[in-house]
């Protein structure tokens, strides 16, 4: 990461850089999309660097992208920089990075945020047009993530776990709207079922509501549903992995 | 902390944003305040931003300080930040952050460092009076952390484990006095009885004195008592966690 | 390592921290000189402080270093700065940082990187000239480091593991040079021996070219060999220590 951000100041010593995170899993390729969707829109209107890519030396292509809002993108083409781009007004235009100028040669097979993101991110940060750096892409072209949906009941919701974060919360492919469907609500105390096992939690808009040790269904600052353990990690205790289900009920009274 | 950041950069974009750290685990206050009160005295003079937040949305207060060395402090009224502020000159003034005019609305119920304590900050770097940001608190209103103290007998002393550091280091709540009273110097053998496990240390002024593998017992660069191991972690080999006991003697002759 | 940072903007307010890493595990020297001469390349021309310092308090020198390209360098003599300096031109001038002028006083006995080494590589960047630091060391009286060679034979080779990085990939101390002399080049199978067992891996040029799982040996982007697992841990499957030997050589077809 330290080589980005030196090959960024190289070519554009007057940028600032502000990371957002280096915590992203390796290869986490949702969890990179849905947090930068989450967190551009609390970010200054720049240029976005985003690399988590292990597709990087294969056919994906490596991309910028500009949104209706005035943001840019860089990255690898494998749904990271979507998800965002399409929350924060549209994507307005796309190229693949293919202008050799603005890569640092050789090209590297296997370190692409260092030789080709960076220097394209430094390059439209110093004011190179979007359209100077390779051919134009359609907006369709793009490659999408599939975002798994819940399966919403009458009376139970299947959900599927998207990423746990670095307190051991577990985000869920919720929102409160999918949960006051089958009877959720702050105060609600849910079944969950991981596997074989069955939990109860409570459903809550704090953690302050709660006890030290309980089990907490809540709507995060992303307005995305999560299950955590008050002063605890859920990701130890549930030992959830990205991609499995868990299954949530109104607890009969 | 990126959206944090991006926040405040919004708000205050020629605001420099210097990092202590990221590496306080999730809920350890006293952790966070005493790491504040040491680093501060190192860095320049400022608006000085803190969140370890467990009673998030709860009755907490969010608050901001300013101390008589002329610092200021943003973050949570959980004792988090007094240690620091009274340690560097004393409490000058305090008040509740309720102005909504400098917060992000909606507030959301579980990240206030993002929705309130990042803003605040932003807004006294760029110059907003403390007073604007709310009513005034006494500074006796504050909350304050009770740090354990040490037993000092005359031959023993037990210790309660303060924190443990990133290499593994386990912070005591104990000073050189402390064990220069029991008889503990640098170069004395030390039995240290952790529940019912007994080890020897060795007292030395720095790592270089003792042997590879060696259990130390030393006062760190912030003049606090710690226990390492030379070139390991005596955190794993102890299994320490936060508010265990310790007791330590001047091994026989 | 907020406090380093913090003493630098104390010293030298205008001058711009960049991070090349924080992950190099304590008391890893060998790792950190290796980043540090593989990245630096990629950094703009500054102060290059660097901190692993296991001996920190004992004999070891604190230093300063210029190279022939322009690049100032400060850290303690344990072979961390000479692997760079000596990569980017050759070693100028070494001095030992002996003024305590340009130091914080008291110095701590156990964290020269906050009172030697940030506020010496702050004076450098204000403009102090390294002569000032102390007096001057010859080039050959600096700590080198014994970088392993690898056994290159007929049809095997004995490599060692110079290093795990953040993905669990571990580094070898072989250039693909080696790997030619016994016949492996891409899209070779190589028999991995690590103790007693026994592997197949697949020598590839990215990860690209190869399942999800299988086992990796493929040139990184500083032209070194990393043994990896596609989309997994190689250093969790292998458990490998930093010393530890491998054997490799190409599968009978």
């Amino acid at each position: 990461m330290g080589a980005c951000r030196g090959v960024i100041k190289r070519i554009a010593p007057a940028a600032e850089v502000i990371d957002i995170t280096h915590g992203i899993p390796p290869q986490h390729v949702l969890q990179g999309a849905l947090v930068l969707a989450n967190t551009l829109p609390y970010m200054p209107e720049g240029v976005h660097l985003a690399v988590v890519d292990p597709g990087v030396g294969g056919p994906r292509k490596p991309v910028a992208l500009s949104d209706r809002g005035g943001r840019r993108y860089v990255g690898p083409d494998n749904g990271l920089l979507v998800v965002a781009a399409e929350r924060l007004g549209g994507i307005e235009a796309a190229v693949e990075l293919a202008n050799e100028e603005y890569m640092l040669r050789p090209v590297s097979a296997t370190f692409h945020g260092r030789d080709i993101f960076a220097p394209a991110a430094a390059h439209l940060a110093r004011g190179v047009p979007l359209a100077d750096l390779g051919p134009a892409l359609a907006a369709d072209e793009l490659h999408r993530l599939e975002v798994p949906k819940p399966d919403v009941g009458s009376r139970r919701v299947r959900a599927t776990v998207l990423f746990v974060d670095r307190f051991g919360n577990i985000q869920l492919n919720l929102t409160s709207a999918d949960l006051e469907r089958v009877g959720i609500v702050p105060g609600t105390t849910v079944e969950v079922e991981a596997g074989f096992e069955r939990y109860y939690a409570i459903a809550a808009r704090t953690f302050a509501e709660v006890r030290r040790g309980d089990i907490v269904l809540y709507e995060d600052a992303y307005r995305n549903i999560a299950l955590a353990i008050n002063q605890g990690s859920a990701a130890d205790m549930f030992t959830a992995r990205v991609g499995e289900e868990f299954r949530l009920a109104a607890a009969a009274r």
